[in-house]
């Protein structure tokens, strides 16, 4: 699209996908997520940016109401830290980690100054949120602390732009803490995980697998990387968020030390955790079809859509049951909208709110006027249910939660048919080659297997499980095999698939 | 403050406030900002930026939360445009606006590449939500649309920093507005406008004065720019928040056209308005004192601390009797600490919770425990209140209510106090000279005559009222005069103040 191209469907024939899920993956989601008005391109001379739309922000919005009532239960602030960084601050970290460097938008010039140091847009803010936490810590009694930023980053990848799943800027949240012990900063890593997990799998309906990264492809200086994977329709596994246990790398590089309670200085455990708007792009592409938006009424603007059908003598009675109708739900707390318009006829009005995404459409005539009834229609099966004018809170609400198990059943069955196992470095290449999805192997340990799988068909070892649930660790089980890549023994799990 | 020096207090000398709120004014805020731990500077080489703290986010964030409430109310939905503005993009305002770019950060390298056209770090939206709305509006039925973002913008002003009220990088809302008729966006002006006024007066505790700014001081390309100002212990005006009537001249300057009922292009009307963190330096300046931070219970981070006051054998009793509290007041929804710390005595404590502005504090020991009674303490000015535990729940809340009561009357008493009337130069200019505070006056509408009296003494016309509530305007009233600087015929009055 271009950004002259008006966004705003004028007729049924605009309102329709015409890409294929199934052959057209990328494409199919790019429209989607246009007709649906969740985001437009950026300017021009600005590829890769996108502009969120209020129908994109508000499922963002919602994203944001879970998790962060999630972490202020667990002891997590907010807090806001400059977009800015000075370049001699990302220097510092560079001790322990490669660094954005290549990545970075700089400014040198700011009003009529050249600046004399330069200054990094921020590409995450452990350089400058570290030092404060340096400052803000000195005795065991400010620990643990965690602060954590809603905010967008810039990072200039030059791959092509998915709205969501890779754009320069992105919106994203970061958390930072810093313990007394490995243990308290350990869990504190699998605390947001479990968050993480919840949000997933009880706010966005998607299931996912939950694991460590392995060692070489771990966040730079992080002692253990955790994830969250789920897995999209073309078979590529998103990685939908990740904690990291930090050890005290990053506290002996920022100084991050308190005084125990005998008064001896000790360097802090840190942890870092974070997920970005590509759980947006994940949810889109999961639960969407070629009829548009689909989403969960968890995370949906309006829950639910009242479309009246009247003739000119049923007008009056058909419009004044539904805003009965309306009204009962919106104040029952539903999110529920009334297409009360004149200009549109019913089928222009389904189509519109599909594309949409609502996940319950409700239509009421004459026949459920006279009968007391009220047709509900599910938005991801066009399923219909009829209700009962006198329970239709209680199951409306039932319904959408109807809505949500289907939803997350359907990724589920998804996923679960999608993790195969093999034995052999050509069954490993085969499978993901033939199937996609999630290849389980017994693994060595070492990179240089992956490689070989990588260099071949761009697939990697997105997920070992934890040790303690991992039959070919030590901790987790007896399970004696061979790495499939190479014959060595093998010492993990590795789940091969290929990555957004 | 450097920023290698820490920030926690340690000892009940480093609690307290140690300038004069009356005799150095800014010296006391900065201090105040600092122990209360609302926000650190920001790193070296970044002069003028600064680092929000838990605490001070926390003011925004229920700031945000009350505002956002009211937006969306009104027909206002949430959005996010991109953080860079391409310079081509900025110079298309040019044709109506001064524009910002003096005081613009810009970004010309980004990972390897030079920029073809270097971008613009947002010191304001207009130029790049324009083009959008132009887009996204077609047809009458596609208006009114009304786009905000909650977001950080960047201008490099040279002027010494004060946290939240002036800082090179701040955070704001900015609402973009278009509309069929000049009635509906000149009634959205007004909205908005009320809305801040509630914002100031039913939540911050700072009552306003609401106007217009004079012609020459209007937002560049508006056709009437509207505020609501309040007014600093030190005699200076903040203005709180403007809200902008733009007529067509944005619509004009970025096509924003649509189809009217009878398929007639017509221009649309537009306004904008917003709100930046500025609000919280006037909340924090106006309430707080010389023992700290002071701040309404609409908006604390916690409304109430009990703090218990025991002996060794008296500990568990006088404990278990504040957790009984405790829990009622949270169950009741009120924001709650219970200060049970070992480590601090009640003093260091009371203390330690005035720094910090909780509104009211509720004091236990074994008298309270035997009598079925709490000691509540207002922060404001220590008055002390017995409550009965039976009904502590509701009696708290009228305390609440009586704090903030008394918090706003204070600053309307100042309010009233400082605003006086001159009726010639001389007494404009020893007005203000000798009591600071506004100074109303008739005035002619020239420039001219504020450029005399802003040459002199750096007063500015901050304020006129509404030509309906304006005694010398031809709408207003039949009040004849002349202009207090020039001697010609008065057609407005002008409200005289100096600015923060």
């Amino acid at each position: 699209m271009s950004d002259t191209e008006g966004d705003a469907p004028q007729s049924d024939q605009e309102l329709g996908i015409t890409e294929s899920k199934e052959y057209a993956t990328g494409d199919w989601y790019a429209e989607v997520v246009q007709k649906a008005e969740l985001a437009s391109y950026g300017p021009e001379g600005m590829s890769g940016f996108i502009v969120t739309r209020p129908r994109g922000y508000a499922l963002w919005e919602r994203l944001q109401g879970h998790l962060d009532a999630m972490f202020k239960e667990t002891g997590v602030q907010n807090a806001y830290f400059p977009l800015f960084i000075p370049e001699s601050y990302l220097e510092r970290e560079k001790d322990i980690v490669e660094g954005f460097d290549p990545e970075v938008a700089w400014v040198e010039e700011a009003g009529t100054e050249e600046l004399e140091e330069r200054l990094a847009v921020r590409p995450t803010s452990e350089s400058i949120i570290n030092p404060y936490l340096s400052q803000w810590v000195r005795s065991h009694r400010d620990l643990p602390i965690r602060v954590n930023q809603w905010c967008s980053v810039v990072r200039w990848e030059a791959t092509e732009t998915k709205p969501f799943f890779r754009t320069k800027e992105f919106l994203w949240q970061e958390g930072h803490t810093a313990h007394e012990t490995r243990d308290e900063a350990w869990e504190e890593t699998l605390t947001r995980l479990d968050q993480y997990e919840t949000l997933y799998e009880d706010v966005l309906a998607l299931p996912v697998l939950r694991g460590q990264k392995p060692e070489h492809d771990k966040f730079p200086g992080a002692d253990t990387t955790t994830t969250v994977e789920t897995l999209m329709p073309d078979g590529k596994t998103v990685q939908g968020a990740t904690s990291h246990y930090l050890g005290t790398s990053f506290a002996e590089a920022f100084d991050i030390t308190y005084a125990d309670e005998d008064e001896d200085q000790k360097l802090a455990h840190t942890a870092s955790w974070g997920v970005s708007w590509r759980a947006l792009g994940a949810l889109i592409m999961t639960h969407s079809d070629e009829q548009g938006l689909v989403v969960p009424p968890t995370i949906a603007p309006e829950q639910v859509v009242i479309v009246p059908i009247w003739q000119a003598d049923t007008k009056d009675e058909v419009l004044a049951y539904a805003e009965d109708v309306a009204d009962a739900l919106d104040e029952a707390g539903l999110r529920v909208e009334l297409d009360d318009r004149d200009t549109r006829n019913p089928g222009f009005k389904y189509n519109e709110w599909e594309l949409k995404g609502v996940p319950l459409r409700l239509e009421v005539g004459p026949a459920e006027v006279d009968d007391g009834e009220v047709t509900a229609v599910h938005r991801p099966d066009g399923e219909s249910v009829t209700l009962d004018r006198e329970t239709v809170v209680d199951e409306t609400r039932a319904e959408l939660d109807a809505v949500y198990a289907k939803l997350y059943a359907a990724a589920e069955d998804h996923m679960d048919g999608e993790i195969r196992d093999a034995e052999s470095r050509d069954e490993i290449l085969g499978t993901i080659g033939q199937h996609g999805g999630y290849v389980r192997a017994p693994w060595c340990g070492e990179e240089a297997c992956e490689s070989e799988i990588k260099d071949q068909i761009a697939a990697e070892i997105v997920l070992v499980p934890f040790p303690e649930e991992d039959d070919y660790h030590a901790d987790g089980g007896d399970e004696d095999g061979e790495c499939a890549v190479c014959g060595e023994p093998a010492e993990r799990t590795a789940y091969y698939a290929k990555t957004y």
